[in-house]
């Protein structure tokens, strides 16, 4: 089969045997995958990655120990918790210390024609939903998690900074849940102190001091994308102004294909281009030029 | 009268006449100032600060628009806010934009014989209060400020990094709550990801660093003292543990002042030293030495 491999920031494109199943895990035959920031990323030397990459999906299951699982159209949950931690107890495997993740931490990734994630993971399509909307049912589960940790009244106004991939789907997530959402490219100006709920989607340090900056006091700054390395900031107005700075990273698909099936937004505007698998070098130079939206990869038989 | 005067990083003493007293305002007779960390950053230039200081105090009321406050023991608030913009309007006049503020921003501060403040801003003084205890109202109350901001459930286990004055009165504020807290100082090695509250009372760029690593993910750290200027902070676990980072500066006054009344916690033992108004140059190099506590300002008729 063919599979993307990533080592020494040079993406390639490799021909591998289909990986072997474990007890409780399905193998998985990938019908779209997408390109996300972390995937750039991962090319360029961050947790020290070389392997298979990727993490959006939708598949395909081929193989499974419940076979009320083959033949159904799935998404999949990246982080593979121990299940058996204080955190996993608790329902928050995505934190478990002792997780692989999909594609990025120990667990290859899923730009390949086949590859296996455990059967817990795997949530069922919704019929209405096509399978290249589904493809964001991770990045917008993770937009979605910002509602889940903070409470931000339907009504309110948000900033959204940052008008990249991520950016549109937190935007579009929060409009769905009924909030005036105003995006900020990263050259635009913004009145100072002027928002109570600014979410922070630019992936750079001058970003969050940006977000710091248009905060009004005892506002909430939502840090949605990382940046890698140190960076500075100058804590002393978040201490006078009493803001809040909340990380936040992947969330839970259920509100996520929820929002899609009940057609509360769109992503379908958000797809910048198709490739073939074996097209993946090119996929991913176009995918990390800037403003570039959504890349996607395509297993050779869908081309 | 005797006043307390920082210019070009210098304290001195002055001889100055009796500040006006504006329509409103009630002019306070010192009877007890605490010299704060604040304080000495001003001498250090922060706000390019030049004049009188101190915001901590328990005055007498020498005069007042309205009559009933004369004679009374009192601490006051020490933000003065317009009373007219949204914030205000709110009850946060604590962050009016238009404030100024005792003793830090164009308000001549309480190390002064005579000094004035809005009517609105004083609190009497409960009887059952020394008034050597009823001085740590302020620090106190931005000690309970946490509280305020943050719903932490009693019997919870709080980790307090800094064991200053400030960290020992929110130790002893959360402990009032019924927290189980554990106070550590900057060399203390602590392990990672053990705490799901951790308070940064460190005042320093490092102590923050090592408050993010001993928090445990979805936990959250409170930013209770200024680091002045930008601090490399790496970001990225922020988001990946998904950490909450609440700014938090002064508090209400009645909280902390209830404290006291109860007797639910002790501030006695937290006195180093009292200096007459005069002594202020001695008293504040004796405050600026790594560890010292409360250092106290007396006027000249009390020593």
């Amino acid at each position: 089969m063919l599979a993307v491999h990533i080592e020494r920031g040079r993406v390639g494109v490799r021909r591998r045997p289909r990986p072997p199943r474990k007890p409780g895990h399905a193998l998985i035959r990938l019908l779209c995958g997408g390109i996300c920031n972390t995937d750039l990323e991962l090319v360029r030397g961050y947790y020290g990655f070389r392997g298979t990459p990727g993490h959006e999906f939708v598949g395909e299951v081929a193989e499974a120990d419940d076979r009320a699982w083959v033949g159904k159209r799935v998404v999949g949950e990246i982080n593979l918790a121990c299940e058996h931690c204080d955190w996993c107890r608790r329902g928050l495997g995505r934190h478990c210390p002792h997780r692989t993740v999909l594609g990025i931490v120990k667990h290859p990734g899923c730009f390949s024609e086949f590859f296996t994630l455990p059967e817990r993971n795997l949530h069922v399509v919704p019929d209405e939903v096509p399978t290249e909307a589904a493809v964001f049912t991770e990045p917008l589960a993770a937009a979605c998690e910002v509602l889940e940790q903070v409470e931000i009244p339907p009504g309110d106004e948000v900033a959204v900074r940052g008008p990249g991939k991520l950016g549109r789907l937190i935007a579009r997530a929060l409009e769905a849940h009924g909030c005036r959402v105003r995006v900020y490219g990263r050259h635009d100006q913004v009145p100072r102190a002027s928002f109570h709920w600014v979410v922070d989607a630019t992936g750079s340090a001058e970003g969050l001091r940006q977000c710091l900056e248009m905060t009004a006091p005892r506002g909430t700054v939502i840090l949605k994308s990382t940046v890698h390395g140190a960076v500075r900031v100058d804590t002393a107005p978040v201490v006078v102004n009493e803001i809040t700075l909340v990380g936040s990273r992947c969330g839970r698909f259920e509100p996520a294909l929820e929002l899609l099936r009940a057609g509360k937004l769109r992503v379908d505007d958000l797809v910048a281009a198709r490739y073939a698998l074996g097209e993946a070098p090119r996929a991913f130079r176009q995918a990390a030029r800037p403003g570039t939206l959504k890349v996607l990869l395509l297993p050779p038989a869908l081309q």
